[in-house]
């Protein structure tokens, strides 16, 4: 049977989610836990391969099992096999051919900006330290420009392995809680380091070093140069992978 | 002249405030970064001596220069020298026999618990994680008794050195923001260990083990024996050192 796991993790310590010889990855930490609970090599596939240093706050997390298990040992289990720098929240059962990254319908990212001109103690580890003053008008007005259905070459890594680079964004969304400026997008689904381009812009457009009206420029010139810095990962957290009908 | 430092710290990495040899501790740390900027020891004292896993969003740090610099560029220089757990966030200068524990008025204490059947990977450094659910209002109400002047020997550790147990409280408050239950609490002044274990009884009133009278009661008993456990460290942060006219 396939099981769906939800997924937390802090990102600091692993070499983002996918196994790679040597390195310690979240894909590696789960697969070794669940080898040691289910007494076999287990392969685990996730709605959103995360890269160094992003967190996840909602990922989505398969593996097949051939023994029935209740669903709350499985959760309870892989939280004591697993660092505390990883939780599973949530265990469910899916269908033996549910696939959790083609069957997202959506994805929801935040991205953490700490705007103060000291580094937060607290906060280092989950954003991105930006020491001037934010405009944060004019940042909100050129996120609310990337919603709807573009082309997002400009904000599109290179090595993609993306099929084309239309993606639909459904909310592009900048608060501002004392020194914590929160970025949320919503799209279908992402290019590679597209959220991260994105903040990377918007925070020279807060700088004032682009007008707000430079965001709906970059998107018509597809042209990745012309766009800001990526945005380090350590800001960027995946919170939440959608389902149709669940 | 002496320097007045307002001081951020993650406590994690440190066993406490103060300077015990062969330990890494928050004092000893800004002692050496003092010691590279000025080129001479320099002893730091604080508004209150953190605990081991004590976290500060507002401690108080005094320490003299003999000579004159400006406030901006030692702020500046104490955040290259020291790690990026510790953050100094303000800098001025007070008068020579100003004395940052004595001339504190009153000081503010938060405490968080992580209330959720599973720990969180962000807050697990900075939060008690209590994992069966919290009855919010009854804690409350028993956080709301102990607002006044007390005699609190029944939340007095072993070997606290004050001279007396009679401390002010002027504001004790729960608050719930979705999994994460905040402590606010202010007093005149704190005894050794009052505030985990207030925590600890108020924790105890949430899970149904004692009535949320139980803490009236038990300010009149004076007694350590009769009231709950200490709260773990890493939940409590030393938030705002109070001072009479600045």
């Amino acid at each position: 049977m396939r099981f769906r796991l939800l997924v937390e993790y802090d990102g600091t310590g692993y070499e983002g989610w996918q196994v790679q010889p040597g390195r310690r990855t979240i894909q590696g930490t789960l697969e070794g836990a669940l080898e040691r609970l289910l007494q076999r090599p287990t392969r685990v596939t996730a709605a959103g391969r995360t890269d160094a240093g992003v967190h996840a706050a909602g990922q989505v997390v398969c593996f097949d099992a051939e023994r029935q298990l209740p669903v709350d040992i499985v959760g309870r289990a892989l939280n004591a096999l697993t660092p505390s720098d990883i939780t599973v929240r949530a265990v469910d059962t899916v269908a033996d051919d549910f696939d959790p990254r083609r069957a997202a319908v959506g994805r929801v990212y935040v991205y953490r900006v700490w705007n103060r001109d000291t580094v937060s103690p607290f906060w280092r580890r989950y954003t991105w330290s930006v020491r001037r003053p934010l405009a944060i008008e004019a940042m909100a007005a050129a996120a609310r420009a990337v919603v709807g259905e573009h082309d997002f070459s400009s904000f599109r890594a290179a090595g993609c392995d993306a099929a084309g680079p239309v993606r639909v964004v459904r909310r592009s969304e900048i608060f501002r809680e004392d020194d914590l400026v929160r970025y949320e997008i919503e799209a279908n689904a992402f290019l590679r380091h597209m959220v991260r381009n994105l903040v990377g812009t918007l925070v020279e457009i807060g700088l004032g070093q682009r007008p707000a009206a430079a965001m709906r420029d970059l998107l018509a010139v597809r042209d990745r140069r012309q766009a800001g810095v990526t945005a380090p990962p350590h800001g960027l957290c995946l919170t939440e992978v959608k389902y149709g009908r669940d």
